[in-house]
């Protein structure tokens, strides 16, 4: 599918949250292209991408390939351990019920994502899985990291599949 | 790692509740033999296994590799669809957050529990993901299947664990 968003390609000299973010962003488009709802996802260790994945699940037709699961399975073969405590993951959407729970039982030390979900989103949009009271780790949460520009693409996307008649959106 | 409970072999001509959770308490035990958290699931369509696992994240050093995780992509491939709307899911624990979460965004019709999880399970025990106003798919929940064997199952291997000296666990 055509995407009418371009990638954008910040300096490598300033790696702050907008640098990383826009990783996932260029991720995001690339979901886009392959028709798939645009989210994209990148894992930083020591200020370094050590994964790097965007929602394939129409494609892999495995409803556990959003980008945050595959960027947390990359992650964790690469540092040779299940748990990501000194990692980041940033996320151009609040992640789902699933990928909540993923960042919290796989001890992502932070996730950083674009724009909230109030319907689905469970580190803070329609509620937060963090006030589990047994809870054994609980990432620091930070929002609204190139929010405007992760959001549009989202709402591009779905502005164009009704367009198109797509009914079976989920 | 030794194991003293025995595989369950249920008669095949009765395909109840307690048939199909025999399967994923198998699986529990399988990976109680691997020195994995002794969690199993299997998947069911149309009253047959199509797929089969257990916990796997000390193995694969992947956090997302639990039973559930792995028997719904293998479900999903088995059906060419990553909706799984007509499936049951059989899992010897209560699912943690990421894997109730999955359960709800891979639209499973029913998910049937052995033993109930107060600390982190997230589909009524430590608190219910349903609960979400917007959420486009509730699971229908039955808990307590053979509750008693995959509970002592678990309270097993922590124990021989503790008593092993294992403090590193999850």
């Amino acid at each position: 599918m055509e995407c009418p968003f371009q990638k954008l390609f910040p300096s490598q000299l300033r790696r702050d949250d907008i640098f990383f973010m826009s990783h996932a962003y260029n991720e995001a488009i690339d979901a886009y292209k392959e028709n798939e709802i645009p989210v994209g996802a990148v894992m930083v260790h020591g200020n370094r991408v050590i994964a790097s994945a965007h929602n394939r699940v129409a494609a892999l037709k495995d409803p556990t390939a959003h980008a945050e699961i595959l960027v947390i399975t990359q992650a964790a073969q690469k540092i040779g351990d299940w748990r990501l405590n000194e990692t980041k993951l940033y996320v151009t959407k609040e992640p789902c019920p699933m990928c909540s729970g993923a960042a919290i039982m796989s001890r992502i030390g932070e996730v950083i994502y674009g724009f909230c979900d109030p319907k689905m989103g469970c580190l803070g949009g329609a509620i937060s899985l963090l006030v589990l009271p047994e809870i054994n780790h609980r990432p620091v949460i930070k929002t609204d990291i190139l929010r405007d520009e992760c959001y549009a693409l989202m709402r591009h996307f779905f502005e164009t599949r009704r367009s198109n008649g797509n009914v079976n959106d989920h």
